[in-house]
């Protein structure tokens, strides 16, 4: 029930052309939803100026490039993540104005200026080169978002002196986060030397005893830096949507 | 080497009593920490109003009391974590002035008021009474950093309705806390729900294929509700720090 | 908001009292689950003349015994599950009328007369005699959820003749639930014997590569079998209630 | 030993041509399953107006079209699961009769009418558009079974309102399959939604932590909804046999 | 149905009392074990002059004891396994002709002389002394089932050595069973010194990596040996009935 | 250090040509296998009418075709397994001797005739068609071995029947290996029928909770039959190799 | 701030330009590695003569190859690891300097001599062919890093002997590095015959219940030979730069 | 076959007594170490001044006190590990010499002077307190190996600085032994400051997702820091024995 229907019915009740025991009948009904405000309101917290998000990954070129030119007739932005060039290219063939970030492997659309959310950057810290893709769909993810980004790339513990080097940057941004992958000890470093919420984002670089990241997600979540939080392997998306969250309390 | 010996050292230079090539010398070996300023900067943000936090596991009665005498003596709050009845109760004879909560499983001793932090309280949200201690760890870590809090306990998602009811709650706070174990569902549920930062807490709850906490675990990290971030099983203290980070945003 | 103050809104809309413009805005903060209905619907259904389960393990004697004495307070049969033998004693102390079964770890009490559920029975399989607690969970579970049971124990597939014996209590059952520990291999031959529902409970029996149960679990779910459901490790009580949804198809 | 034989035996004790002690020396090796009856009875139950089913991984197309074309011979509906596209074009090439569902990945022929199973349709739920082609296996073979269906696909727990919305159906359905990747919360939500039977269904959809469906058994396993039953990953199949177990209940 | 009442259907019907078809009707019902006859040959070849065994982990003192006697009565042997020695003590003031071997953790009652199984005894070879336990219960099981032993203890790989200097011993033993923790690599050297069968056991012996004796059950099972086999972790009892097995070969 | 060099010491010791100081020192160098003797015993019991077998995974078609070559200029047979259809066809035009054996995966080349082993053939049990390349993996082995086999496919425990029907097999074979994937529980029922030792051999058939083999491999490590063995997951070669080494007790 | 910064500041202090008090300041927020120095020591240490090492896998032929020109135009010797031969041939097209082992999965560029580490060569024992690639990727490593090999491969437990005959290598060899898949029972046999530091290389050599490796992991880690220590699955490299750490000792 | 069983036989052979034929006869059966020179070389050296080594988790008190009389008895020095308070009081009574150490959980009695070994020290790096009784099983192994050990406890990394401003110490050390639990992220800060060798020994200190030590064993083994190698869960005596070997070196 939308809210004209519900105009309508209590329209006809101020007329007395529905009785008060009809009405509450028909409201019980109400399925919660059919109201919609609440998501609604939810929805338009998430939605103003941010993107659209289409998880590549499992879906076929045109699907995507179906769902993409979709919301981009409604006016929206469109941020499609775990692209993998092949499909990029048959997405972009369907959908020309979507731009494609390799190294992210996401692509974007961009229609409406996207408002600045936070007072104060984000910093992006990862351990090594292989991470780079984990990084960049976060860093992508926090640009769709509106979100300022610092970068602070190849710091990995084996070399501390890289970080330490680079670590005025905490005291300029709000949040962290760390992408690492191996065994993960960056979180715990970055967690000890800040105090600002450090998200931390297992990768699955490495082989062997890694396990396909399990070890850095473990190591991460075991951290003794206290209150570092840890999203899912590889998951810089998620990441991103997480310091979203923060940099609004 | 500290601020006073870095001056000494300096002013030697500058009376020309100690050449240029003899203190680039020193400072050269000069140990990053001596200065010490950068962590103690961070310490200080750390510790203003807030307890030092001794975990009770794994240590005796009579260490737990000597820290925590020592500790108090130079005026500090202190937090102990984990710690057992039976422990706590020795522990209290060495130390009558600390306060045992049983059912959050901590200690407190408090002699210096604790500034509020954040401008909101936080929600903490628990699936089961099962999940309370684990809830109340973070609820007495939240009241010892100063946090507001605000509980709601009991509304695993098998009744998903009794959370729907008290879901105005996410309105006046900023940031949710959500303590679940078995399959960890309510971080889920939560996060579809608000647009504030959610710490999910995994519990030890449960049997057989919960496998300790690990269900839960894996269930709130790949939670289908964008930018949920986790901590480690059971782990109420990590949980209250990693809030009161976000509340410093 | 209730049905009395929905009227009593709804009464000043058609009075003239409150516009419909008020109204919306009101109706539209409606609480979903405040109006209750939907889940007393469920409830009483789940309830009549079944009875209040309490989950035993992790909880003291006190609190069992006093949850309990409420729910009996208001008339309703009360089972107690996962509890030992020594809480039980204490139990009891406080709440002489529970009745306590040692062999399936369960208290119960029965003050209201439990109207039987389902057209046959429900047959009540074990593997081998160290199943028989969790078996008898169940058929304790099974008995007050109001459903009639018959038992086959000690039908492990090792003498695969004893199951082929007993195999025309198939017959007269509308549901299996087989309870087997170590490699769980009754459940498959149970499985492809009958054509009603088949219910397995693997159970934590046996050691080293049992691994408390997992093998059993991976087993059951892995049934060469089409059709068979499982449930958690040792959950008896769990797949009583789902053989008495089944029983309510 | 054949009905035939047999009664030949028979035959000749009665005639006095065999004396008893033979006949009872011959009945005593009777091989059990060589009256066949028993497997018989029950393979009527199976097979009345359903298909023979094939699994159609791990067997080349010639292999898939010749059992198809054999049990076609005889008259009965075929069933293939597990048939991706490729294999799928190979298999029709030689049996063009087969109606391929690329969606679902299974391949159907139906030439006997199936007569209908169950008062009411079966509900099936899933999660995210990802976890289409598990749902869909599980709505074919509902079909082939003569189980009719109602879908409600894309409610997964992060947007609650979209089963409220949609929670009417389970009023007019006999048993829920649910079907979620990911933390599979939505089996535990929709378990306490139902009074009717619930088998979940786990799939491989997600990544990291997800383990290829692990994260989503386990957290349906450890459900805090009561008799809540669970099938292997991906399990589309077994899911809709249980079902139509559950339906003749 | 007994020989008894078959012979009573065939009487009938060899005197007109029964028809054929009436005889067919009853025989297609008769269950496969009612005739008891081949699992009773199978029962026989196990029971001759072997012990019947019961596992006395999970049993109560009185079960054990209870359990024993009624075997005794029927002039049988009895083996208990996996009996600690406070339960010991308990069943034995019960029952005080069981003999108790605090070292294998079994209590042996024979009364009935156990005739020699396999015409070369078993080598029982094991890695270190706390492999001991493991080794002695399969050292009892095989002298209850009749077999002769060659003990070579404390011949771990780190040594090798030690297990080189005794290899004789297999020229004149029929099996080999390798009894080893941690590693396990013991059975890889055994299985490439001889031609006869070896059965591995692992040990739970060990800490950390072993993983309860994971770690050895994994190095066994994928042995460089061709040809070893191996049994469940700390499984001493069921490698000797696997060697009762291969002596009967 | 070869018996003619050994000689030829001794001959000086004895001549007085070498004083038995320097013999002793020597000697006492002597390396163990340089005698080679008992590896030569060792290896001829294995060599005797048996193929070399070459692991054909993970080596290239021209390694494999050079290393059969070399063994076939010796005389001897060949044995190549887990030889995939590309592979093989590579390997066979370098060495068009070799036959090629696609359902086993196996390559073979026989010129010297193979002695029978063992008095009784072996049976070789198999659940699901699925399983049959590691069954006919084992056969084939065991065929190069000279040991008979009597195959039983598609005997699975979901149609107990099946396996029952042709239980008298095991009545006329010495050694039963039993093949099965998913949940494995054909082992423990044919380990119950059966007094001969049972092989079980647990097949990566299967997905989701099968997990590659491993649901397979605990729950026949856990077989509530007494005596089973195990092996690797997929390994019918290492069965065949246990079956040869039980067959010479 | 690097030593000329240092000093112009210094400089200043003498000369009076600068105040102590700024001094201290700018002292104060001196990174710690901007003097770069001890990095530089530690960097000088691992490079000199020894390769700069770039991991192929999971960067692009382009990466590698621009990586690899820009170390090589500072003079310094170029290690590539884990490069498959497909790669291998793009590199190689952009940089010809660059010789290939595809044995090892390695490719050098030497144009500086390198310095010989270490007063004795390391033994590097492999237990099977299929170990090789990770033997080699060690072996390469070593030679660029200056270290002298002795090889022993193909000496796995099955066969003792062949390892007992190659023994007296150890006595010559400074560190043995052994690498064995499988079961990796070598460590422990080679842990106990020598006194020297023993480093053992998982490989991930094997198929089913080896589990990628971890079977041989967690037998190393776990070995019965006292002080042998375990590098990552397949890490011939790191294994490699243990050594080296060794022999600088 | 000792050397003066030899020296009799090549006596012999040299008088004639013996035919050079009988002396190859019985040299060719000579057990590899009945001539014990090899092994005992090797045991030479490991006990020269250094501790025979009782594990004293798994024995008795008795057991232990009777092996270490034993020891004792010949001279030698005796280290009795992983012994917890109850038992040491119950050896102590028995054997009162020996000294105990409750923080590392040894008992040690030395007679013999202990000769150094190494020309440096061990560096012994924890990272916190919890992880003391293992850095203390280690120190204590060192002690009675004769290795001098410089300590630096509770540096672990969400501190950095504390191991920053200690980091002279491996300047004047040989070889680093970081013992840490959790995620054991410190094994990869001191593997990039240092040129020596690091063994890294991860605890079984933390919870949830530490799992018993392997979050930290993990994370070791996939260290961003080259050439870093590990020992097992909780090995601080196999760290020291490693630490030893390299000293040799």
């Amino acid at each position: 029930m939308d809210p004209a229907r519900l105009r309508e019915l209590l329209d006809k009740v101020r007329e007395g052309k529905a009785s008060v025991e009809d009405a509450v009948g028909q409201l019980k009904q109400l399925p919660f939803a059919d109201l919609g405000y609440a998501m609604v309101d939810h929805h338009r917290a998430l939605r103003q100026g941010a993107p659209e998000v289409i998880l590549g990954e499992g879906k076929s070129p045109a699907q995507i490039a179906g769902i993409a030119k979709e919301l981009a007739r409604t006016g929206q932005n469109v941020l499609v993540t775990r692209l993998d060039p092949t499909s990029a290219a048959e997405v972009r063939a369907l959908f020309p104005e979507l731009e494609y970030k390799s190294e992210a492997r996401v692509a974007t659309f961009v229609q409406t200026p996207i408002p600045t959310l936070g007072r104060k950057p984000v910093a992006l810290v990862s351990a090594g080169t292989s991470d780079m893709p984990v990084a960049e769909e976060c860093g992508e993810t926090l640009r769709m978002l509106g979100v300022r980004v610092e970068r602070v790339y190849d710091v990995g513990v084996a070399g501390i002196h890289r970080l330490l080097h680079k670590r005025e940057i905490f005291e300029r941004t709000a949040v962290a986060v760390v992408v690492a992958g191996m065994e993960g000890a960056l979180a715990s470093v970055v967690g000890g030397l800040v105090t600002t919420p450090v998200i931390a984002v297992p990768t699955s670089v490495g082989y062997g005893a890694a396990l396909g990241g399990l070890a850095a997600l473990l190591g991460m979540l075991t951290s003794c830096a206290s209150g570092v939080t840890v999203v899912n392997i590889d998951n810089g998306f998620g990441a991103a949507f997480a310091a979203a969250r923060m940099l609004r309390v």
